[in-house]
């Protein structure tokens, strides 16, 4: 399975950019996005947060639920002044009445920017392809940006005394997941050192590796695979995810026995890391599986402000890919267009 | 089937109007919404629409799912400052657990106007009935008025140099659906000269005809009803839909047999209509049936017009219906009543 | 089956109070809400009610359809300048994929207040109990309290000439419901003459009474359970309740046949109350089981103003819990924000 060269373009057609990934942006646009998540987190923690999505829609497709990124999005384009339309996998069928092509045409019409949650990374390229407004891939087999910059936000507001984001050690314990691959790629474009820890069954495969040594080459990262949990020594920071997903039930049995127990992030893993260790988690976490109660619980878990941060993450996501285009009118057109119309309806 | 007369009046009990079919309306006022429809669009354009729907909320009752009706209305009241509330077929039940007036008298309690997609007529005449707010049709069995304010603006927006809307002539080809029966009907109301072009089993009923023969000979307009394609020659817009429906599944074989080849709107068809000739579909259009991929993304096509038009026509049902009722209170009284509630909730 | 101890609480971790249920408030307190209500019902009416909820999310979790109130909760947030998130049985599973605790700590980040609509009312009480911002019993199988406010703010809106609310008889007649439990505390808290009239089978258990005593004792109120519908007589208000719910469908005929047709509240109970008594119902109401269609669109029935007063009750509800929270920054932290955030943006 290859990740489709159709991801190799972030421009649409009128020049906008998508977010279908994060290997799409340099360090430096990457570092935009998280500046921006600062300051808007600081202005909604005093209730300032300007309008600057106000009367504008965001399009949110899901193939498949997901609470987090859905609660996450919508309540950002409420803070902003806008609005996210939710398309439950019941009220649209992507690809089955028209062409992937033809949906993400009309909805540009009508929305100021997309995001979709989908199963296969081949349809939100296929939305982007045609569409006149920004696409924002909010979840798909291969990769999951929108939560890569909330994590490495939480990692940013969670350094140690000292350290920059270059300096940190980050290892991914578990399965190569959309989590895990788009957690190596970004780990390293920010210079890190970067860890995937699990069974040599589920490492990476060489296009996301390439991808990762090709920013190590570029950021001045470092980056190992490996089956030996001793490798987290050392590391600031351990990440977990779940060990089978939609679709992979029928190997649930085979997955837990490979990764069970030596794999859990539990205390006995997080000591081998060190007391320095924090412990991150997209949630929902399974308790017992990839991770513990004691340790999601425990005063090393990142897990709630890393969760709080996808809001974060989707506010600034949001404002960043479409600032261009709503900005409010100045006051004097929007003054005349109001006069305008009042004049019209009065005089009904 | 007759078109129920409870249709006939598009006036609620507080003497506000419905929009159940545009045969309610004058040629005059049915121009006032399209003129709305232009100012809103322009301001759109510029980011500058005024916030006529603000605290609004626009009840829409789904039936069956229909992405562009909901996306355009839902954007729509977004845009106006306002809300559109999405009561799926899994939320709502009509007419099961509380009678249709029932629902209506609740509704209209709780929001500022009530837009419902519906399997039958006789569901939103019966929410009319005893609303108390304007309801909405925002598609039935029988007619779809909201989708006929944007085809004739696109057309409008489209016309021939030096032609008005009554120079116009205008072809659907195809089954006599809901789309063609208010099609027909505008157009006729419009002065345009109109042409129902299908095979006889699939004409428009009696009733219909009846209304569509009233408007020409009131408003100047011209009607044939002809299984001849060659009808077609010499019109500005040709216009297609689906040669099946939700309940025609059995028809399927049937029908397709009966249409194609000759009804399809191929590239022969657009020939013989002439180089002047537009295309125009409320999609989603299914390639290789009612029409190809070569007609939908050819020079003359306005269906990606046509879509956005959905948004401009619902941001100006929105407001015509419910300006009367909406106008926020004067400065002075908007200031009296924030003071009184802010010092009631400082003291507490 | 008890009422979980766990609602004798109605403080958050963060000091913030939940609505669980109205016994956990005092009469002031719920006077309180009351006053609310009515400033914003007449704010409304004018179209002056002011943004206190603007950018504000309310999450609505719904483990069962529930339109009436979804209906309010999303019209009372626009209302306010904010938004509700419908989360229905589809989007969210409550304690499946992660613990209630869990999703009440991570909605927590993301939202400024949860209303749940639960089958059991362990279930909102554990989503309170680690939730950082208010927690809103939206219907539970004991407990109706967002109900209540909308009925006794009817209630206060129709008193009989002279009367204030501590004068009024209200009698319940039927099942022990979620609606008459809660009903039975707060007309006692009110000090008003209570009756419940149904089967003995039906009645309130002991713990539901205890509380209803407890507050005739401290509010001057007084209360009777009887299966006698004489007891009706002279009485103000009486209060039907469907004779059968969800998950009560094998006992439905039982239930009829215990109940119909002495306690329907039909013409002839109404006339045994005598020509004072009014007829309230929270809806949807079963003509021919519980009441009649005579009783309902009679010229003593509330019941539409009662449904409005859901809308009411949940403005009321939204500002009350979360207005110390909510409130905007200064004129000038706003502005300074939203330079910094605008200079940023100018420099991309």
């Amino acid at each position: 399975m290859k990740l489709p060269s159709s991801t190799a373009t972030n421009l649409n057609k009128s020049g906008l950019r998508h977010f279908l990934k994060t290997q799409d942006f340099t360090r430096a646009e990457l570092t935009e996005i998280l500046d921006l998540m600062k300051m808007l987190k600081d202005a909604r923690r005093v209730n300032a947060v300007p309008p600057l999505f106000a009367g504008k829609t965001v399009g949110m497709i899901f193939e498949q639920p997901s609470t987090r990124t859905r609660v996450s999005f919508e309540a950002a384009a409420t803070i902003l002044g806008g609005h996210a339309q939710f398309l439950s996998p019941n009220d649209i069928h992507l690809g089955s009445k028209e062409s992937l092509e033809d949906t993400g045409r009309v909805l540009s019409r009508m929305v100021d920017v997309i995001m979709a949650r989908v199963d296969v990374h081949e349809t939100v390229a296929g939305l982007a392809k045609e569409a006149s407004v920004p696409v924002i891939n909010g979840l798909c087999d291969w990769l999951h940006p929108t939560q890569m910059m909330a994590d490495i936000f939480t990692m940013q507001e969670h350094l140690p005394e000292g350290k920059q984001l270059d300096d940190l050690k980050v290892a991914f314990i578990g399965d190569a997941t959309n989590v895990s691959n788009e957690l190596a790629m970004i780990c390293t474009k920010f210079g890190m050192e970067y860890a995937h820890v699990g069974p040599k069954k589920y490492h990476m495969t060489e296009e996301i590796v390439g991808m990762v040594e090709d920013n190590c080459k570029e950021y001045g990262g470092s980056f190992v695979m490996t089956d030996d949990i001793n490798a987290v020594k050392g590391f600031d920071i351990l990440v977990a995810d779940s060990f089978y997903w939609f679709g992979q039930e029928d190997e649930k049995e085979e997955r837990l026995a490979t990764f069970m127990p030596e794999y859990i992030v539990d205390q006995r893993l997080m000591d081998i890391a060190g007391p320095q260790a924090m412990f991150m988690h997209c949630l929902p976490a399974n308790d017992k599986r990839e991770t513990t109660r004691e340790v999601m619980d425990g005063d090393s878990s990142l897990i709630f402000d890393e969760a709080e941060n996808r809001l974060t993450a989707q506010m600034a996501l949001l404002v960043y890919f479409t600032h261009q285009h709503t900005k409010p009118a100045s006051e004097d057109v929007a003054a005349s267009h109001k006069a305008k119309i009042d004049d019209f309806l009065n005089a009904l």
